[in-house]
């Protein structure tokens, strides 16, 4: 990366203290960040993470700002987090820059599959009949989307990518190496001969502003369509069965599972390795904390923690007396023997 | 879809009442089917989620027929569930149909390969030498086999599959996207240097009328098979460890673990996120809950459930008491008291 | 196979009692071992296994060597398990002779990036701007590698591998089909408008004789590396997340997950679908037994179990403990009502 810190500032939209034209030549937390190094600091009296070093720039919180000096150049804005988030993006994006519009001669395109002439196919894409990729969206390798799936605007498909037939995907989605959009749902009916299975013929239906981790599996539904709200951030190996739907915003953590038909709110935070029951409902603004199990309905607001989910406080409550038991125990062995010889002499 | 409601009825082996010449368009649940729509119910009190409308036809349960007069064409058959997924199976059937016969231009297929002339081998497949693809057989796309693998027929293999060398699939299996059959073991021998792989000579025998599921992992055996019996299901992302064996007809949900060597019964039941230790035994008939870790011996027709996996009763009762240790911890602190003092003015 | 005992003694280093000119054609544990077979017995009471029959040969430990006379050959060693380890390494070895040096074909290699002369790229693989394959490295097939990524030498890369932009992985590593590196870290500013991603314009580093499972994730730093230190093995579906450090020789287990920045010490073991969380140290040598959760600092040579780990010891008699509370549970009835009758008296 080469950016002037006029430049970052710019990016930032934040107000300069220091000589714009100076350059800037890599990123870090505050306690790595080097002569030429921009970093950010979120609290004032974090900025003892610099020991005193000349560093690049450094973007500080403007409601800081109280006159002090610093010696290396400061960008003073509302959000350091966000501010700096926009930084990254801008190096990222040469990243992209590599991807050029057009359809590599080693992909595979169904000559009725709709292409938009600035989207990119990488080698060993397949795209089934009457698939649509949207303008600027790009498939690295070796990703797979069956007929009839649709790939909105500025959507980013990494190697090895499933999305299987009829799926519909919205614009600015991220979906990482591996991910399998639309894989059958797991329903079967008894019989005499086992399991039956039943033919999951519907859809899945995926918001704007996605993202969706790596090797994280979400099912079709057996009719209609499992949902995915905007702007919804899924992590690494999420399952996601078939009928589930999840409003906006909701952020889905590594390794979580989500079981058949149920409904996830908007802004509900599902912690890694939790597990939701299937038919469950979860109330908005909901938090469900990690490796914690849900099985029936979830009030909006909620905290759950724990293997089968209680309220935070009374998991942490009860948790906390699980060491005393074995004082319990103990005192339980001597007032037992007390109660019994009591009775016994009452008797 | 366009079938009659003849042709249904064909299908499910049911009765019809009704038009056999009016044309269904769709499937739904009772609750969305519209006028053109094709649903089934299981139980007569259900009809109420129809809500009085008119739709296009309805699978019902022959043992509710009681003579009452319905404003829509009923199919009486003896198990609603089946007939429906039997509808659905036809729907679904028109999908595979657009997989022709033949080995795509953009796959690589060893010369020494047998490919059934009726199996259809997409881009991208690779399969190695002395594999066998049987009769009907799809690869979508992607998919890998190796060296002296063998697939049964009518078996269908979704994008980016992988199948090691070595290993053995049964007819009508279906594989869905992303996952592994046949990954190394994990085994290690101690040395002064460090952990010493051990190489995992053996292989995958997977049974008749096998489903796994996307990006499920099932490890090769050390020596020998790793086995999975007739008609299991599996679900997405299960890791299935070297020399497991499973029997016949078992239901293993999504992200499940079976470790080293465990051998699971016939028709058992594990479900999502459960644990099985290695080298454990399952007996037939038992079904472990979600989440519930499996450390020793299980006993056929068991029930488990809870972090060390006890009989689902003995664990919610447990669960249920759990709640009460605050009132517990409030009365031993008064009755220790007590007891203590009494113990004093005694000695 | 086919090995002349000789040359097998040869492989193990160990002393033969037996004709060096005879052949094995299989190996197999000792119950199953028959005439042509190669097996290994730790102990000797294991002998017993063999049931008297006459096996092809039996690698047993030295310490064992009393004078006994067997009815089958036997080789002498140290360390029985490792010298059958280099056994079945070599036979395994023949497998990977079938890849020879070359890029095939139907490869997509930048003409930028260096492949060694002996390496091996399979079809459908592609090898991004820069990036770097090693002497003796085999990429199977459908492997992706992005650009600027550097795999070292005598790798082993199988099918629908993903290895991300600028990624660094060490000699004589194996990565399991279907694995990520290098996807990103899961990291989101929050704003008005939602999650505003955090770009992670980091890397991934992997030392040298690492083996990643199938389907396993390692996501890349948001700034620096995600590092994987030397002989670490990782199993099948597990999640290791952004700027998480491992030492040397850990062993991490199927369906584990690593939450951000953690960082995890030498030799230590993680079992199965435990959960680490983020910004957690865990000390060296530590064990976190299957399906604990970890949420704070863990001291060096630690065993962790349970929901929230627990020192191993106390979280058994915990356990144990729980079976009780129902006959507590009936005691504190009884013995609540004396104590609130005494209390009423007294009073």
């Amino acid at each position: 990366m080469r950016l002037s810190i006029g430049e970052i500032a710019l990016l930032c939209k934040g107000e300069l203290d220091g000589d714009s034209q100076i350059f800037i030549e890599g990123v870090n937390p505050p306690s790595l960040a080097g002569q030429s190094d921009l970093c950010y600091i979120e609290k004032t009296e974090d900025l003892a993470l610099l020991g005193g070093r000349k560093v690049g720039c450094v973007i500080l919180n403007e409601k800081d700002r109280k006159g002090d000096k610093f010696n290396f150049p400061v960008i003073w804005v509302k959000n350091p987090k966000l501010a700096f988030a926009s930084v990254l993006r801008e190096i990222d994006r040469e990243k992209l820059s590599a991807f050029n519009p057009g359809i590599s001669p080693h992909a595979f395109v169904s000559p009725k599959a709709k292409i938009a002439a600035s989207a990119h196919i990488g080698p060993f894409c397949f795209i089934g009949e009457d698939a649509e990729i949207g303008e600027n969206s790009i498939l690295v390798s070796g990703v797979y989307i069956g007929n009839g799936s649709k790939i909105g605007n500025n959507c980013l498909l990494y190697s090895n990518v499933s999305v299987r037939e009829g799926c519909l995907i919205g614009n600015f989605c991220i979906l990482h190496c591996g991910c399998v959009i639309g894989s059958d749902g797991y329903g079967y009916a008894q019989s005499e001969k086992g399991h039956i299975k039943i033919a999951q013929i519907g859809g899945v239906k995926i918001g704007d502003n996605v993202e969706i981790g790596a090797n994280t599996c979400i099912d079709r539904a057996t009719m209609g369509f499992t949902e995915i709200g905007d702007g919804c951030k899924i992590d690494n190996l999420v399952h996601i069965a078939h009928n589930v739907k999840t409003g906006r915003n909701c952020l889905i953590i590594a390794q979580a599972g989500i079981a058949g038909s149920s409904k996830i709110g908007n802004n509900v935070i599902i912690a890694g390795q939790a597990g939701i029951s299937d038919h469950v409902e979860i109330g908005d603004n909901s938090i469900i904390m990690a490796k914690t199990g849900v099985m029936g309905k979830v009030k909006p607001g909620s905290i759950l923690f724990g293997y089968l989910g209680r309220p935070r406080g009374e998991y942490m409550r009860i948790e906390a007396l699980l060491s005393k038991l074995p004082e319990f125990f103990n005192f339980y062995k001597k007032a037992k023997k007390k109660l019994d010889s009591d009775e016994k002499n009452a008797g």
